[in-house]
């Protein structure tokens, strides 16, 4: 089953959703802006009107909405998901990129942008989904931590993996500054992973997703 | 709290269960006639009759010995186990190393040498603990597989984390060949492991296996 279809004479449309520091968020950004990812970025939407990433987005021109998540901690309210759902469609978001969403999406968002949402997770999946990934890998002693870029799916950090990184834990290490490692892999492989997608080179098989080789380059050495 | 005392003027006695191939018991045998690691190997108790492993001890002089593993599947007999903890206490072994033993150990066995049994496993532990990781690991599809070796305690696969090594998943990889790469890493982790413990160089704080520098190397040039 093909993910993404094949290359493109246009740029792909993203849109992200980010909650903290964009960190991630600014990585895309700057390789959309270096034509790494051949891609255009129409859109960041942000669970919290004081979020940093939306910050990011406006210095880099982008569009940036607060839309307020309502009631509940750590999922969005089901009208105020359908709001977010309705915001990417209206500006014709192709693929969802999270980049630090605190908040765990559902059936109508996930069915609306099926296979189209990407997340990047501070480990190897599946070893320790959910929060605080890295002091988890920490604390638990693992000696190789890293980082997974997924598409996201009803199951907690669980949906098909793209790509991967490993990172490994030195023995002066806290969370803090293993965690720090992780993040530039984040960076790198989140931007990987985005490119991939809007090449059209992902396959998904079962739950494996293999990544074809890059054939479709353009001979005259216009490719990337 | 240390693991292993140390450095030590003499040899550390190992011993080596094994239920099959015995190929990570010939990377053990081949470190130690190499001295790779400062141990000797004293015996190999299997709970098969018919172990490749068994073999390969023998043809290194190493004594080898089958006991009967009862009429459990995936555990020894109770009385049986005692045996195997007798069979190797007689022989002074200071460090168990599980080498693809089938069988799970439990109690009476562990608390005989507490902190004093590793195991070598086809994952990136936590991921993927039990049988057939290699399997489970390209099913699931991950971008990274790898290795662990840890000591034994009683949650399967689930002990302190001495060493682990990365194994990139190809795309042209079936499970086969993906073990096949992973068990390449499993010999050169678990003789390092090995050569670890035996310098004196493991300390556990908490669940985390702390490795000491190389200190104690002989300065006139004598170390490893």
């Amino acid at each position: 089953m093909a993910v993404s279809g094949g290359r493109r004479a246009r740029d792909v449309v993203l849109g992200v959703l980010a909650s903290g520091r964009g960190t991630n968020l600014q990585a895309i950004i700057d390789a959309t802006i270096s034509r790494q990812i051949p891609a255009r970025l129409a859109v960041v939407l942000s669970d919290r009107e004081d979020a940093k990433a939306l910050e990011r987005a406006r210095e880099a021109g982008i569009e940036a909405l607060h839309i307020p998540p309502g009631r509940f901690k750590t999922k969005l309210e089901p009208e105020i998901e359908l709001k977010y759902a309705q915001a990417l469609k209206d500006r014709n978001v192709e693929l969802v990129l999270l980049a630090g969403f605190m908040r765990v999406l559902h059936g109508n968002f996930l069915s609306a942008f099926h296979n189209r949402i990407m997340n990047i997770h501070p480990s190897l999946l599946p070893s320790f989904p959910g929060l605080k990934a890295q002091t988890q890998a920490w604390e638990y002693g693992v000696k190789i931590a890293g980082c997974s870029v997924h598409l996201v799916n009803d199951m907690v950090d669980g949906g098909p993996i793209i790509l991967q990184a490993a990172v490994p834990v030195t023995e002066d290490d806290t969370p803090d500054t293993l965690a720090d490692r992780i993040l530039k892999e984040e960076h790198r492989c989140y931007v990987e992973a985005v490119r991939l997608y809007c090449e059209g080179r992902l396959r998904l098989d079962g739950r494996r997703v293999r990544v074809l080789a890059d054939h479709g380059a353009d001979p005259a050495g216009g490719g990337g």
